[in-house]
């Protein structure tokens, strides 16, 4: 048992791509990163590492090296992993305008086989085959910049709530029932027993207010979608928030405050002009109530009655706005634990959270009264059995509450124009894919 | 259908418990909260109501208020939910040496029932008791303060990882295979074909450093045992690093400084003192080896042959030290991903972080060769079938690497010395537990 890689040794990186600039000049450095391309120029051989800051050029000249580290540089391949000990030297066409002149190198891993394609290509094969070996596929410039973007969104959010006396916390995956009543779930074989996957954090997360008043959760969720639409996953984050002393109004305008706290983050780090997006605004939604909806679509010759669902296929020219709201949706519409409204109850106080025409995220007020539950179980035809040791709760006293439920992926497709959910998306999970 | 409860209209509360001091002797406030107690002594009713902060004194006269008021007041209940409008009084025996005495009050959950126990006795009943009405129970008082501790923790983890380069990354829950290829795994139908639920992230977490070096994940896994000890729980919160360039030495530095980190918060905030511990010191954690454990076990008469696990029974008597490491494990007791020695391939580049006898974390040096990799697959006899996708990307070159996964639950426990692992849990799942 012989490594066939160089070992680390005592080697350590002493700085990132971001941190070698002309002032260092002269320096002498240890860097690491992956081989991103190699040219053989006769007597030089120019190697661009990519770390996981940026890029860095290592300057190889022949004749002024010793044999034993030619020999080395002479088997690096595309995408190894090197480790260059070497002195700065100002080099203007270079990234950051310097390059490493190496005197000393390690091979710390070894490229055997080609990648099935070439990252940098400007045309590249379908995401299917790219995500065959997602690990390399994201080492991809693009796939950079939107795992950046999708960082600077979820730290926005959980600052947005930290800051303002939201609870984190973290609901079980693993449950009796379905949140919804729906068929959407994946069974576990728990101990014996039959379970499922969690939907949703819904039923928790309302429990927990009960304690705590202000909650959020960023989790995993799932979704046995039969769907096989660029925007549906079988597994997804879910932001969850739910509230104590409120309504579904105030939690528009949290939300409306976090969204503006994650467009300020991304304002200030320059990344949207890496997908030629300008900075956004910071403004108010708009608000359309769904009645409001069914009529500007009807006027445009998309024939909806009332009651109807509204789709993201019916919204497909409507996209005079990037966030905006759209509230009061009929009762029937809505889940079991949505407030119907006080003085018409055929309307729920209710909203969704919409990016053109794709939904993001869905709230409202939730129902308090054991009563008044118990009424919807009965309209909706859910057995209560399922939900006992929820509706147990209510006998006790639960604060009136409200609350949403936001798709990490979908949020971040929508701020990048993504098509695709799986870009935006580690490990993306659907029905066709399970590994890696 | 009639809300039987009074409605919240536009009350919002102004002040937190926290936010009224004597200062604000006369102002007009808004408070909600939960009913803690409610002692009618005559002319005088007091009530104590808590809030996401603290509690609150409201002081009702019965001859001053209104004969509508002073009716709801009669109906109060223990743990109801209430809104107070009223006027800051000095009161010096009252939480913050404020009351606030009503000028109008809202009933906003009815309490129907009476909890099956009183949740500020000194006996409590048995924690399965607890459990089933878990909403209300996360209302003691020193339910409070662990989830307190448990949020500092969380976010001195994170605050440290965000800090030091590391990308925040979310791997998918649902696999194709065990990752230690054990039998403690939640099996799942996902669309006609038979999947997992995680154990942990190690096999995406190594993936991710081929693109991102540094990664860390805070998620949910799960685990099958069949145990029923106070330390175990069928899903938990995994803290999960990987790195790419740095061995486990590094690794056991930075679990060190992180640790180092949640006590200097824990320290600031006092939270401690709740559970009657002192402040913790910070310092460099003591390190033994596997070899001079069982030295010192066998010293004790706790009689171990070299090779043999080491329990946390074997360690009881152990706790001269809290955090310590114990590195240097047989190769043959770690998983098939830890790098064995170079020099001593009996010996793995491996360590445990422990607290007293638990055992926190579990560490070490990934193998970064697909050639050693395969060899570990065969003495493991595993089938690499089952691995296939993760076993391909070491053909193109995988960075060495070190990292290591971290009971988030059992860290908690460990600090505020709470004997059931079940207390730090919002919602614990247990071979007999799926609801709440």
């Amino acid at each position: 048992m012989i490594e066939d890689i160089d070992s680390l040794d005592n080697w350590r990186r002493t700085a990132y791509s971001k941190d070698i600039t002309t002032a260092n000049s002269g320096e002498e450095v240890i860097v690491f990163g992956w081989v991103a391309s190699y040219r053989d120029q006769g007597n030089l051989i120019f190697i661009i590492i990519n770390d996981r800051y940026g890029s860095i050029q290592i300057t190889v000249k022949k004749n002024e090296i010793k044999d034993e580290i030619y020999q080395k540089v002479n088997n690096i391949k595309e995408q190894a992993s090197i480790g260059v000990k070497g002195v700065v030297k100002l080099a203007k066409k270079a990234p950051n305008e310097i390059e490493i002149v190496p005197i000393d190198l390690k091979i710390l891993s070894k490229s055997e086989k080609t990648l099935p394609f070439n990252i940098f290509a400007k045309t590249l094969p379908s995401i299917d085959k790219r995500l065959d070996i997602r690990a390399f596929d994201l080492r991809r410039t693009r796939a950079q910049n939107i795992f950046n973007v999708r960082e600077i969104v979820i730290k926005a959010i959980r600052e947005y709530y930290n800051n303002t006396d939201y609870r984190e916390i973290n609901t079980p995956k693993i449950i009796s029932s379905a949140t919804e009543g729906g068929a959407a779930l994946f069974p576990i074989l728990y101990y014996n027993r039959e379970a499922f996957l969690t939907q949703s954090p819904q039923l928790y997360k309302e429990q927990l207010i009960v304690a705590f008043e202000k909650v959020f959760e960023i989790g995993s969720a799932f979704r046995a979608e039969q769907s096989r639409t660029l925007s549906h996953l079988s597994e997804f984050i879910s932001v969850d928030v739910e509230e104590a002393y409120v309504n579904y109004i105030d939690i528009m305008n949290t939300i409306e405050k976090m969204i503006n706290n994650i467009i300020t983050r991304l304002n200030e780090s320059n990344i949207l002009e890496k997908f030629q997006i300008e900075k956004k605004q910071i403004k108010k939604f708009k608000t359309y109530t769904y009645k409001e909806i069914l009529n500007l679509l009807n006027k445009r010759g998309v024939e909806k009655e009332w009651g109807e669902d509204i789709t993201s296929k019916d919204l497909k020219d409507f996209n005079e706005e990037e966030f905006y709201f759209i509230i009061d949706w009929p009762t029937a519409s809505k889940p079991f634990y949505i407030k119907p409204n006080k003085d018409n109850q055929e309307l729920s106080e209710s909203f969704d959270l919409m990016f053109g025409n794709k939904e993001l995220a869905s709230g409202g007020t939730r129902i308090s009264s054991k009563k008044l539950l118990l009424e919807r179980f009965k309209e909706k035809k859910l057995k209560t059995k399922a939900f006992e040791s929820h509706i147990k709760m209510f006998d006790y006293g639960v604060p009136p509450h409200a609350g949403f439920g936001l798709g990490l992926e979908r949020l971040v497709m929508s701020i990048i124009k993504e098509e695709n959910v799986r870009e935006v998306t580690f490990f993306p999970r659907d029905q066709r894919r399970l590994t890696p």
